[in-house]
């Protein structure tokens, strides 16, 4: 049964591989399991039908006979559950590996999404500077949490897993903010996600779907 | 094997069982696992001792034996794996009830603790007006979606899970909001999950260390 996922019609990123479907196709063809596309415009994200799927109007969805998810992380976690490849079986090393999924979602996407959120939406605000550093300052306390707990490995815990993926397409976002530079072990740790196989079709297969929209 | 979870020595909410231990006791309450409890100070937290178990100088943490866990969603999921009561038996179910643990942090957390920290941080500053708005629209909005699916069900998929026990502890910041009265079937859902008495033992347990710190 191939499963069917959402996406932008028309990416924001403009074909950058920051939107959320981006995690979810990594992690299928990291396990090798084929999947289908629906694209969905921006109007069509808050219509009902839409919404019978991703109450919050929001994309990825993913679907799998009777099975409807939403949420990239729970999305990945259940791929990563059904195939081999992204968890290790050590029951110990499983549940850490589960463990950086949540790092990567709760405590280092956070101030790095509204980073972004804020370059967008605050940028003409009189406390845009002000936020700004915030923002910064609290990015650089994560980042120096994370690079001091990475050391000189090449993944959070032994093998790469499924917490690496989901903290790498966290990381990403911050190309060209020069904070991921201020960690050389970070920048190639992002490098070394971003070299892998898997990364490189799912990256491709998003870019198309950009490249086609602006025909 | 009794585990050993980290709170603070002094809760910064006054004992309101905000800090996210208490989604840690309330988990391990509904499955009827003893723990034990070390109480870490401000100073502690960002001392080496505590970043070998916490990269991020946060609580809560969760040690079993030879395993070391934190992220509080991390850590309720692994309980939740391991024990009976906290996400149902049928494969679909229980990844949707997965889903809506990630829910809960990533896309119904993030605006409602931004309001938290906005309403320490920036009270005194000319925008916060404005940029306290700005947070309640957006949390105005993931509440709607919210109320939406839960229609007049008791929990949002079926019986109790691990997705609801992390789903009011999110709402639960925002009593004295007014925000969640906008929706009464939302205010009862929290009510709902505050009147289980493994909530209400792990409220007392994480209130008395406020109680005992205070003298």
């Amino acid at each position: 049964m191939t499963p069917i996922i959402t996406a932008f019609a028309r990416s924001p990123d403009r074909g950058q591989g920051l939107a959320r479907d981006m995690r979810v196709r990594w992690a299928l063809e990291e396990v090798g399991q084929a999947y289908d596309v629906r694209l969905v415009s921006f109007d069509q994200m808050k219509k009902p039908t839409h919404l019978a799927l991703q109450p919050f109007g929001q994309i990825p969805t993913y679907e799998e006979g009777d099975l409807v998810l939403f949420e990239s992380g729970a999305i990945v976690l259940h791929v990563a559950q059904h195939h081999a490849g992204l968890l290790p079986d050590d029951t110990n090393a499983r549940a850490r590996a589960v463990m950086w999924m949540f790092a990567a979602l709760d405590t280092v996407e956070p101030p790095i999404f509204e980073r972004t959120l804020a370059m967008i939406f605050e940028r003409d605000e009189p406390w845009y500077a002000q936020r700004l550093q915030g923002l910064e300052d609290a990015i650089r306390k994560r980042l120096g949490g994370l690079s001091a707990r990475l050391g000189d490995g090449d993944w959070l815990d032994g093998a790469f897993s499924a917490g690496d993926l989901l903290m790498v397409t966290v990381l990403r976002r911050l190309h060209g903010s020069g904070l991921l530079e201020e960690h050389p072990s970070l920048s190639r740790y992002v490098a070394r996600g971003e070299a892998r196989p898997a990364f490189r079709r799912a990256f491709e297969a998003q870019r198309a779907v950009f490249a086609a929209s602006e025909g």
